[in-house]
């Protein structure tokens, strides 16, 4: 079980490291040979480049990635003058990373962190499967058509084949399967040709899913129905443009988004484990990072890379403790609850598994 | 002033009447010209056509159009079969409608409807403004670029040029320098070569508007700021396909969609102007509509279609007064408030006038 262990910028370097307490505690008993590499700015600080070639080749002897988050102010003026697309766009096309998923899960004990008003958000747990290597993200033609001052134009193509949404589609309807067996999908086919073949292919792939009840949304609608009733969800699957916007949205109505864990899967079972949040270079090195969505992606890794579901379990279940029991980092902080740091957070966790 | 009174489809046959109660009470000494149109469904009945060319005509002689909803389970069945495109695209387009005001305001007698808890959305006011004639919506190449079985295929095609861009931008800017001067411009110029094109054209617009505090979010970004901190916004500008989805979250927050109007203005002073919500069949015909929401799209008609202020506030005067009175639609009902139906809550507002 070779992991790639790539904390990259700013918390990150924080969090990571206790990602790997976690893992190391669960799986005391597997055969985990962890390796650090450089990604992002610190990349950059220690070779001029942001994916550089030795994280590629740890990237292809490993069977999974623990990833961090990238960015920071001399990262971004770095990039403009350096502009080859960034280091997660590439490993997610390299890598085939096709299915982006975000289970959006509200910590009964965290319930008051959240915007939404309890009664609404009482027992979330939704799953968003985003599409990760088509659409506007990667589709060609693309770029500026004309650069005549006053006269500027520029493009760029919404593109999806069959075989990309039926991809995505069956990883769909599979989890719906594991779950309340609902999904639904969302697109923009009242407009959007390409959106209409993404209704068609996912309509026909459901076919063989007759025990998953499939629905559809258009975006602007499913943008609302997240806010006004988020707990009808239970699967929703959607293109790579309206998966990161849907996808951001949800995760805000926690209120806690240091809390919530990401997996990108590929055709292989190679897969990518972050969390969602960023770089966040305005708490960095200040141990006051919460690190409980860097410890759940390890979960997740467990889960989505190795299939064991157990030993994820063991994760979580420590992470629910923790939290019960009342240990809360900054972010999270409620009244009567105890404030804890970045590495005491960790050290609990590693503890109660 | 020629209005063209197009009601539409479903509730939109009883709401219309409503606005026309207030502009007619509003505009009682103006030279008001009211003729009423057939669109969506209704016209297709009638004549065959979703928008006829009677309707055409009518819109020619206009100076501004006073708009329902269209749509329903026999039109969209209708619309398979007759896939010329959206009656309300096709307007936006020859119409040259750029931009699309939709402001967000809470109404503080209503904030219990709000998902939102009430300390986040206390006095939300802002004003999106969402461009409406670029973008994937409108731009070539689209459609299916194979239909070969299992290699099906399909684009659309994002498109702005520094023109459309430039124009929205100003209004944007304007509409700022009008209420507390912050504009947030909305893009995903991190990905995207066409959201950079509008990042530098907004930015360079911006200079003209030294009074204006212009600031940038990606769109994922913005979608989970307007959940965590909406009262920020003052005005926000974005794309066609970005504000479709931002503008419904953001109406979402208020949880009145019965109450939020909408205002699509050209580079002429023609304008249309209707509520944010749909026909609604499933409770047409029962006056139990809420009619505010286009009550106060004739406010903005006489605002931005034919610069009376003081008629637009007493419309919307009139709103708040019925409101703080305790009369309710079902939609907003609540307890201790009176509960009157489309009719009544029409009449009670012209009456306030
Ligand atoms: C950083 C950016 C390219 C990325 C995206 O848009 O996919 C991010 O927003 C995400 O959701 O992982
Ligand atoms: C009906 C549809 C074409 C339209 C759009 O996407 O613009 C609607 O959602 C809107 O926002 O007015």
């Amino acid at each position: 079980m070779k992991i790639a262990v790539l904390p990259g910028d700013g918390i990150g370097q924080e969090i990571i490291p206790q990602a790997v307490k976690a893992l190391k505690a669960a799986g005391g008993h597997l055969p985990l040979d962890l390796n650090q590499g450089e990604i992002g700015w610190t990349s950059v600080v220690a070779s001029g480049e942001a994916l550089p070639q030795s994280t590629i080749d740890l990237i292809d002897r490993s069977d999974a990635i623990l990833f961090g988050a990238i960015g920071g102010p001399e990262y971004e003026d770095w990039k403009r003058k350096n502009p080859r697309g960034s280091p997660l766009l590439r490993l997610r096309q390299d890598m085939k990373l096709f299915a982006n998923y975000r289970p959006i899960t509200l910590f009964p004990e965290l319930i008051n962190a959240s915007p939404i008003k309890a009664e609404l958000i009482q027992g979330l747990d939704l799953l968003i499967i985003r599409e990760l290597n088509g659409d506007i993200y990667f589709g060609e033609p693309r770029g500026m058509v004309s650069d005549t001052p006053g006269q500027r134009e520029s493009i760029n193509t919404m593109r999806y084949t069959e075989a990309q949404i039926r991809q995505v589609a069956h990883a769909g309807f599979k989890a719906a399967r594991r779950r309340r067996k609902k999904l639904c999908s969302v697109d923009k086919a009242n407009v959007l040709e390409t959106m209409l073949l993404w209704r068609d292919v996912v309509t026909e792939v459901g076919r063989e899913y007759p025990d998953v009840e499939l629905t559809h949304l258009f975006v602007d609608a499913a943008a609302m129905e997240l806010i006004r009733r988020p707990t009808h969800f239970d699967v929703i699957v959607t293109g790579n443009m309206f998966g990161d916007i849907l996808s951001d949205e949800a995760a805000m109505l926690t209120g806690s988004l240091g809390m919530l864990p990401s997996a990108s899967i590929g055709t292989g079972a190679k897969g990518l484990f972050e969390p969602i949040h960023g770089s966040a270079p305005d708490i960095a090195g200040k141990d006051i990072a919460n690190p409980l969505a860097a410890i759940l992606s390890a979960a997740l890794m467990l889960r989505y890379g190795f299939e064991l579901e157990e030993e994820a379990q063991r994760i979580e279940g420590a992470v629910r403790q923790v939290l019960a029991r009342g240990l809360r980092t900054g972010d999270i902080m409620e009244k009567g609850a105890t404030r804890v740091g970045t590495q005491e957070m960790g050290e609990a966790v590693a503890k109660a598994i």
